[in-house]
């Protein structure tokens, strides 16, 4: 309040109103400023509230952002992609026959099954085989990666637990693949080289037939994926096989009863189709008493044309693939590349195989296979076997758990083993229902599967007797025979 | 200010001093004013970065709830609830008799060993045996789970570190399990099934005498926990196993010295008494020649009845439990079902097996157990073995990391094996002190466990020479036997 | 406003006035008092949003936290800290001579390597050899630590996948370790305790030849790191090793065949220096046949004296390690303890084995070694074997993904099996090239390697034929022997 307007009585008065107004304006505005500097104060520590909220979430942000960070490394490893991780295949179960024993079985059970002739393998297992694959992964700071794997498998046919007499484990893969290299630049650039014992990364197979289109396997080296031109990419290889313990025709020196086989292969792609092509040597491998006069081959030339398709040929959704090999000499075992040093030098061979997946309808999957060669002085001169096969599996999924599994399986073989050997032709067929349970149905590929099972099979009187390395023929298995089981196959 | 209110003098001079007045007030309004507007942008700034950063801590929320279930996730994975898992059992030591090289042990080392007649395992246990056990688990979006098992186990009594010559390394397990399946209802939503090679879930052993009370084991399948009723559970289960390579009594047939032993199996549960019942067959087995002209067992039956104790037999806490057991033909091999072969038709075989644990004082833990059997015709008619043993193992917890262990173990046995064969009768006995490392005292399970042992063991000159399969009688080795060693035993 | 201030008009109309003043202070008043109520509203509201903010990123900050706890917990068991983790070694290619086929080849192929004569390996290994280790970590509430170890391993020469038949798969390591164990103090407080089968942690190799200084390795138990002084620290053990199946010279006990070697070991720490003493006996191996009149030896006694040095040679940075090796008796096979039982007991040998790394210049790296031994009346008396070598590994860094290798490897042996055996003296050299893919150049002890690489190998044909478990003198192996091949070595 300012003194010096305080200069006549009615100014006083009105002063003196203007005071207690003022008086009273004061009182109020005392108490607005009070509020005010309190509101100024909390505003001040609401803001530094807030900052400082702002700050920690801001900083946890960081944390989480951190952690994630971590998280994403802790998940790569936690899920393999860093570091160790397993892979399995397994099959184990029973299969027994109408006289309640263990009965013979396998897709290769058939005379052609020696020639690699497989029919459908549902309910026709007899074995318990097991792959465990160790992988370990790394990525470097430069960005390559280097991936090692390491398989041991194991096959017997007894149904013991215990098994140490009879059994075969031994180790089937160990190798390293090393991607993304820096230095690797223009064609190389997506490029990935190896070196052990391997499977072929490239290597696939009829699965109701347990036969691969092509088994390239052995010790060796190779790269993978290199880019020729756009449209054409290309694997190289070189594998090697041992072939030990054979009889030579002269047997001046003693140690030259081995030899390796080595497989030399261009693997290319053009989009869906795939062109194979093998060259394969072994020295002194003709040297090799084949115990009927032939001349063992020494090397062989092999190829293979596929085509992986995206649908089911073209009719709907699904997939197929379809290949057609030949090879000559050493390369006249079409599937399993340098496998075989009883072929003669004028050994060739023929193959078709192909199978397709699709749904017929929302519930019904079917997955149609067939699978034929033909091979000439395979193992002796004029030696002939033609073989040709169909296979169908069909699943009708039922519950969410439980579908219906049935496989017809038909092949016919025309077997002569020239000059000195037998003759056989004839035809086999096999019939198999399978109830079977897995987690989740929906598709072909979805394992485990636990399934119980009744096949029927039959062939002509002709084929028994054929050959003493299978089993038709033997004391009880002569055709029409029924058998039963419950087996798992898992793989993942 | 309100222009209509200037009407008189007085009034004006009262307007001009409530126009100073209210100057006054106004000028104070216009810095209130100011503080208000400056304050109100100020809340609405700092309402702005609450809001910020409540947005911000919600946000980071989000983040840390999605890396939370990530982590979950993560957790599963890495701790192997998902994915790969490891589980291995193992023992591995030296066991030196008094002359300083290794001697003979087993608590299967008794004449009545190999009728199942276990004695005591601590300090009496000359081998290396692991087993390797991995597992996948997979849990599938409709909430199935899927568990893949696969063991791999050795065991061999050289101290060497590479046995590629003695290796016994096999496959003892390939088995599928499936469990949480939608589509299973009723008595059976808490069931799983399984298919392929295993020990049975629900075998249980007396661990101090490294014997199962039932040990079922083999290639087969399987249903658990079906709910027959409120308090009734069961199990369902077929397994096989092979008999093969052994003398048939006509030779008419060379291929028929193989059969496979199936086992059937209900396993009932009602709280805590279980009630094992089986039936067993072998086509053909009685064909099996025994050289001493009994006829082999082609089927046989078996049960247990049991009971799992929660309490120290109801003396104290702890748990303890009892089993009784009977077999007939193939079932009087009463512990591992369907293994063994050579029982005759007539074979009858009757076993106890008892066992608890409990701490006797706060640091002093005691297991004993009590095993017996009696059977009958067992390999021949006429034959008759008996034999009883009482076994104690007692720990005292000395620090954190230290323990002494006690074992006492006594067997009597009375064997009998028929017409033409041994006849001998004695008792045996074992005593071991062994002190013990471990990570954490504390109970009967934990391991691993480091051990040094001394044992003196001794039995009556009767049984020597009794068998020529087991090591009483030889060279060094007639009873007063001292050994000492150094041991590990893990399992996780 | 206060109605006992109306007394006059004028009062009244200074009243009115004021009246209106304060209408007006009071209009504005009431504004501000809004304001100020909305202001204080939205404060206490800001205020509760920045606590709520607060509180909610707190909330998140020990979310986070206990994520974070939780994640570490998950790396521990993702990265294999805690729970299974891998590892491996392995080796895997082909080496292939002039002829096609393959060829002998092994650092110990040399007429010395059969007495521990090792030379370069680079080109020089013809197999698959892989091992597998699992792991797995426990730690406790109290603190300590367990670590179970197993091991299987495998080597085979042949370069098919399906090995079964040449499988050598067996289990070398099944041990169980404890460390930080509460109730170890004083000397102990570091020391860990171990029991089982394995391999000494504390071995130590020469790569480039394959060849530990020492390897002890076996089955027995032992402690490490024992505090004996504050620069000594101390390590014991007892191995057992098995001799089997050897002949004796009086046959008068047929099971005397076989006995134990045992190993007592201290060995001790002091900075860089190691001094280890070795005491060996193996109980009535002096009653083994040794085919020449000698007679074997039943203990022995062995020490070596190493210095582990952090640079190369003190010439430059890398590091060296050398040891000066002394063993007598069973103490004469200087690296591999205690696995020779057919040494006389008057055997005696002394070897000297050293290396060293470093790099020459930026992308030079070198690794020389020099290998040799004298021993006399090691299998016969009067028998003198000497063997000296050099090897020379040396790398280019070309890229970051590729080095080329060379190695140059120098052995001369003087040889004399004593008077009923052969002699021979000569030397042998072994020069190789390999181009080298990795997935990151940069160091001596990184893998996974990829190589090719051509060999040449010569040696004095007085060492043909001087042996018939060596390949020199062979049918086409006789020296001037080139090679080639393709390899892929990996250890994690």
């Amino acid at each position: 309040m300012n003194a010096a307007m305080l200069r006549t009585p009615l100014v006083a008065a009105v002063a003196v109103a203007s005071f207690a107004m003022s008086g009273l304006a004061s009182a109020q505005g005392t108490d607005i400023e009070q509020r005010l500097a309190d509101l100024e104060a909390r505003v001040a520590a609401a803001e530094a509230r807030a900052d400082a909220a702002e700050a920690r979430a801001a900083s946890v942000e960081d944390t989480v952002d951190a952690s994630e960070a971590r998280l994403d490394e802790v998940a790569r490893q936690a899920s393999g992609e860093e570091g160790f991780s397993f892979n399995a295949y397994a099959r184990s179960g029973l299969l027994i026959g109408e006289d309640g024993k263990s009965t013979s079985g396998s897709p290769y059970i058939t005379p052609a099954g020696g020639l690699g002739g497989a029919v459908g393998r549902l309910g026709n297992e007899p074995d318990t085989y097991a792959e465990a694959v160790l992988n370990y992964r790394q990525t470097y700071d430069n960005g390559a990666k280097a991936h090692y794997r390491t398989m041991i498998a194991d096959g017997v046919s007894t149904s013991n637990d215990w098994t140490a007499d009879e059994s075969k484990l031994n180790v089937r893969q160990v190798y390293a693949e090393l991607s993304d290299l820096p230095s690797f630049t223009g064609a190389f650039e997506n490029a990935s080289i190896w070196a052990g014992k391997r499977f072929d990364r490239d290597n696939f197979d009829i699965h109701w037939l347990d036969s691969d289109f092509i088994f390239l396997a052995g010790t060796g080296g190779g790269v993978y994926d290199v880019q020729l031109a756009d449209s054409w990419k290309a694997n190289f290889s070189l594998y090697g096989r041992s072939f030990t313990d054979f009889d030579v025709v002269s047997d001046v020196d003693p140690n030259a009863n081995d030899t390796d086989s080595f497989i030399y292969t261009v693997n290319n792609y053009f989009g869906n189709v795939q062109w194979m092509i093998n060259g394969l040597s072994a020295a002194d491998n003709d040297t090799r008493d084949l115990g009927n006069g032939a001349v063992a081959a020494d090397s062989g030339v092999h190829t293979m044309l596929a085509y992986h398709g995206d649908s089911f040929f073209g009719l709907g959704e699904g997939n197929f693939k379809a290949a057609l090999l030949h090879g000559q000499g050493l390369g006249a075992e079409v599937k399993g590349l340098g496998s075989d040093g009883d072929l003669t030098e004028d050994a060739s061979a023929t193959r078709l195989a192909v199978y397709g997946t699709t749904y017929l309808a929302p519930r019904w999957r079917i997955a149609p296979s067939v699978f034929a060669e033909t091979s000439k002085d395979r193992y002796d001169a004029g030696d002939e076997y033609t073989w040709a096969g169909l296979n169908v599996r069909l699943a009708n999924e039922l519950t969410e758990n439980f579908e219906m599994q049935y496989e017809a399986s038909y092949q016919h073989m025309d077997l002569d083993q020239g000059p000195a050997g037998n003759v056989a032709e004839g035809s086999y067929s096999r019939y198999t229902v399978a109830p079977t349970f897995k987690p989740q149905v929906g598709g072909f590929w979805q394992r485990p599967e636990i399934r119980l099972f009744a096949s029927y099979s039959d062939w002509d009187d002709d084929l028994n007797d054929y050959s003493a390395d299978d089993a038709f023929g033997e004391e009880g298995f002569t055709g029409s025979e029924w058998s039963f089981g419950v087996q798992t196959e898992v793989w993942f």
